[in-house]
């Protein structure tokens, strides 16, 4: 079973942003976790600050993985293309979020590149990615 | 551990409700489910059509439950009373929605009684409130 | 022919309220002259100032009346819960209202309830009754 | 009892527009239809595409007829002219709609010539005019 | 000299909510104090979570009290039923608050319950209950 | 020195009107107090319901007329048409109102069209158009 | 006949704005031409850029002149406070602009002072205060 | 091949209009030059100011006519009427704007008969004409 | 114990108001009654047209006075600058309003002024002084 | 006559998208037919799905093609900084879009990069770009 | 070299403010670090909580003054009168603001002053005063 | 000291834009001129127009320089994902503009990014980059 999981702006930094929202985690903590969690997935972590790496790893995924989860972060608000791209992509998508977005600034409070995956997740910090990776088991063996 | 899951309006109708949204389950089914997939959990499960029930369930959860699932349904989207007993209720609390309401009418894409709980799931018809419980647990156990 | 006929919050008041708005009658009068007017009908009528009662109505009605008419009152403009319960229902439903409500406070302009039901009829006083009535037993022939 | 029953733009088109909204009905049949089941009224019909010819028609309507029933079409949610002509004009005044406004496009909401009228029905297809044509005959009773 | 005073949904827990915005007094203490230095005023005290039951304090209140205070809490800012209610009732009411609404989230600045009392009073915690008992009075006395 | 006075929907039916927003007046009235009130202009005057026909008032206005005051009544606030017809026509405009639009109902408020005319007088009711005329003879003296 | 214009902020240097909004006057020569004009008219000219200032010139016209001219300028659009105080004034109000400000920036649309005069005129550059002063003698005649 | 090119409002006036936005040509130029270029096509033109007669020609194109093309100034902003005879037309239909649209006044940037076209063209002055007619006859050629 | 009441804009003219929203009171009667009903408060009473004046109020309050009444009338909807003074300003703070000001125009439904003051009080005419010179009172003896 | 046309975001996938919307051609598809039916025509496609490199294809136009036709696809609803190189860009632009924008969702319904284009085609599917460089051909020889 | 420092209401009060928002300098201190920073330049210091007077110092600088700097504080926000007096005003004009006006509440995040400015700086407390000291010796050798 | 200058999209062609919005100079003159007034700074200059190119230069900004500058162009307006960036960038930031954005397009009126600099500089064309840099000076040494 192949999950890709793809990590949008400034996830890279994750360590370092405000704990009391995302968590005291590093990127690399937080994907060695599931691994060792989920040893029966095969995952491939890929992060980009550019909206268009983030589209061109969507499209990508069709073909290669069983499941896509994505955190789209501060794209996830604004990125019309992101959506579309999402909306193309045929597999199992599942949108995290690490703060709870309906507790945050107006502008985050609606995303609008979820409209496009089959559901998501937020709030949990860390465990929003555990919970998609159960999610992501499911609905493939749901398919 | 013990966990109450509160239903808001219409979801004792869920069998007939539209399927694309909600799924084909009654929430009978649903309940059963739960049960035999988390035989480690001790569930309650209740369900009114009225606002202010829902809050007396909430307010009576702190004391008897280690956490809270919590699916508002209508109420989401208007209830500041349901908002504020949340704010309230100090045991983990999850917000679950069985459709992905970011993709639905315009008043439904943001939850205002979300912004109280550690955080909410939706999308994924029955397997959110698998989730939830999946998320429970994880949360009892760090608290 | 059986109708039920629910009428929402402040409607057992009828008689006290704005005689402009509303009309003079006594809610028990205006159910006396529906029963005189409609023979053939054999109405049930219940009113609530609860919304989840009403919710209640309207779930109980589909197996046990051809008909429903709902006054939703103040919860037309609000309730998300009582739109949920009216798209589940499915037999004929029509919407009414003493008042036209086109015409009044801004928030009362439009009905989220009544995009729910076949139709809706506003401003007649008690005639918007009499009017649902007439209708209502169209549908029924029709369907 | 002499009744005027004006109709707006595209209704001359009735039975080549979206069946699921309007019906099946022809704009000629809706009008024999009429007459066959309200023989004690002597109707007038006319349409009209041009907003200030149904404004003409409205201020025709005060000397000539006992009550007036319009269906403003498109104009419904844009004519303040039409609202001021209907503001204007003294007998009793119905305002239908075959299709139920308020559960379409956002801009067909709300009717600001309604505001004028005694008050409107919407959503009964041909069945939203007998409805108007029975309280019109109140209407002209109770004068 | 009889006085109603209807506590809204989640006051019963007035203890347990955020000091800073509604003061550390339980709500019984309140009601207490509120005896004890208004020894000539006859109190009863009501509470409920309950939108609908809410109604039906207002609705007895008219035939049965001299004067009526409310705390609608959540409900002051969604609730046209109750606002109904209050236009209905016809001795003095006054509105309390605990908390100073027009500082707090957008939501709460607008109560649509107050414009259909005499006046509201916010943001002294359980000493607005002092002042309006202070106001009632005076209403009773001027009547 | 040849004045157009183009009067808009309704105005024919000026004095069946609301008294207190457009005064006593027929439209017959105020024309024949304007010719005897300022004898040495030769006035046309024409009024029309239909929108088009505004337009074609405006477009011949150029070549014959040395002035051109306009009551758009209805049409003032929705046609884009009737503004775009406006700034054509290069000849001074004035444009009209009876009553004080700025104090009417909030869709009243603006006028689009008096944007494309040299300036514009609202709320004297038939002496708004003295002051018309008052000023149309200083701006053509100015030109 | 005494009336007073009262001139709000920057307008006393009228002279040094910009000429294709407010002409190419100064302050001094639009109140010459004024009194030159209207020679049976008794003007009081007074400018105050302080919005208090202005409201005490309104609270103190109504024993003291027959009519009352203001420009508000940029008080227009913001001040509930000169709103109020003509409201109390009982003389006959009327409000001028130099400038058409229906067709100027979007805050300048609307005059929220206006609607408590008995009408305004915008838009004739220096001409306006003239239409101001031929209605103000009317209106003062008709009283 | 026959094609009728509807002209709405103000569109007899082309010469005169801003040639910054318009172009420099007359509507009589315009029209000569698109029989010079398409000399296989069967030309009729129209133009009317009245939005009711544009709806009277798009009711009648549907039977006469392989292609319409329309470009309806002004009422493209406003005119729910036009769109829904638009809607009932079922031959190929294309909207044309000679000025860009989108670079002007806010009112102008949305048009909402477009939405019921098969598609717009907006902003190449005349050849906005001659793109629409070299796209008709490739719709026509696809049907 | 010396409490300063500040009136703005127009309260001087108290007496002429509308007595519906605001009591047949004059200002000095206001104040008169105040001292006779509170013999043990050191009142000191001003009023002000001037923004800038009711600021210079509001800062030399902390230094002489035990708490600050406001009546900040038309400036409680726009004045920022009221405001930030009133937040500066360390006594208790009390804010009045003699009318309902949440069942007025929408313009009046929101005080920003009054976020930044211990609470406010709306609708009792004359006595909303009385209760927050009671709450003053209560709210020294408190500090 | 050299002509860059550029795609924007998920175009490269266009045959694999809503063929509704989308047409059913793949973008290779596309670019071949373009070159077939344009022989006189040198052209260079470029696609990408970042909005940094579009803006590199923009800025790279001016001195090195006649014309350049683009599809911004998601990035036309947000993008500032493609609109910004538009501006600067000094070669006939001109915007194409597959499907009617004015169709579908609010989002989509205002393209803010095609106001600094000459303007720009919408809703023909594959023959929009067929048309974009019928008129590029047409405003290169009109340079 | 003379600039004229012109400081708005409430910052008088500067030690007294929030120190996280402006820092901990009393202006005294701010006005007597400007003048020792900046030997070479003339300066006047002037501060008003009223409006009107703040107008007449920017009315007064242009015949006095190389350049001005304006901190209008809450006046930013709110006063179209102040923006009036700056555009009419002729010498280099600089606004300041202590805070960073885009990191505050809404209704400060948009200066209605600043556009009728050369420019303007925001959140680095007194040392926003020291670069418009320094902005305005590079405007004042650069006129 | 080490200062970054970070500058987004089209920031490259600065010579070729509008004159009268951001001067004549190019990108390469202003970093000379830069150098060439601050000797005792080390300047890094980059410039991009990918927004994660943006992102990628900020997260790497605080191991290595003492300062960031930045002018993000377009993407001020809409990019959260920037504004997540700066806020994880814990040494001064300033964000400058060459043109007033508070006197340009309403989407320009409002930066998202400059909400988590210390502040920003806007209208002074290339002199804003010079104040940032006298700014950064100050920071740096307050630190």
């Amino acid at each position: 079973m192949k999950i890709i999981v793809i990590n949008g702006p400034n996830l890279n930094m994750l360590g370092a942003r405000d704990h009391h929202q995302y968590g005291t985690e590093s990127l690399e903590n937080l994907e060695s976790e599931l691994k060792r969690n989920f040893e029966d997935v095969d995952f491939v972590f890929v992060q980009s600050n550019l909206e268009g790496e983030i589209i061109n790893f969507i499209q990508g995924a069709s073909d290669n993985y069983d499941a896509l989860i994505i955190n789209p972060a501060g794209y996830s608000h604004t990125s019309v293309a992101i959506r579309d791209s999402l909306e193309i992509c045929k597999i199992p998508k599942i949108e995290v979020h690490l703060s709870n977005i309906s507790d945050r600034e107006d502008f985050r409070s609606k995303s609008i590149t979820a409209s496009k995956t089959n559901g998501y997740i937020s709030g949990f910090k860390k465990y929003s990615y555990f919970a998609a990776v159960y999610l992501a088991k499911i609905l493939i063996a749901n398919k």
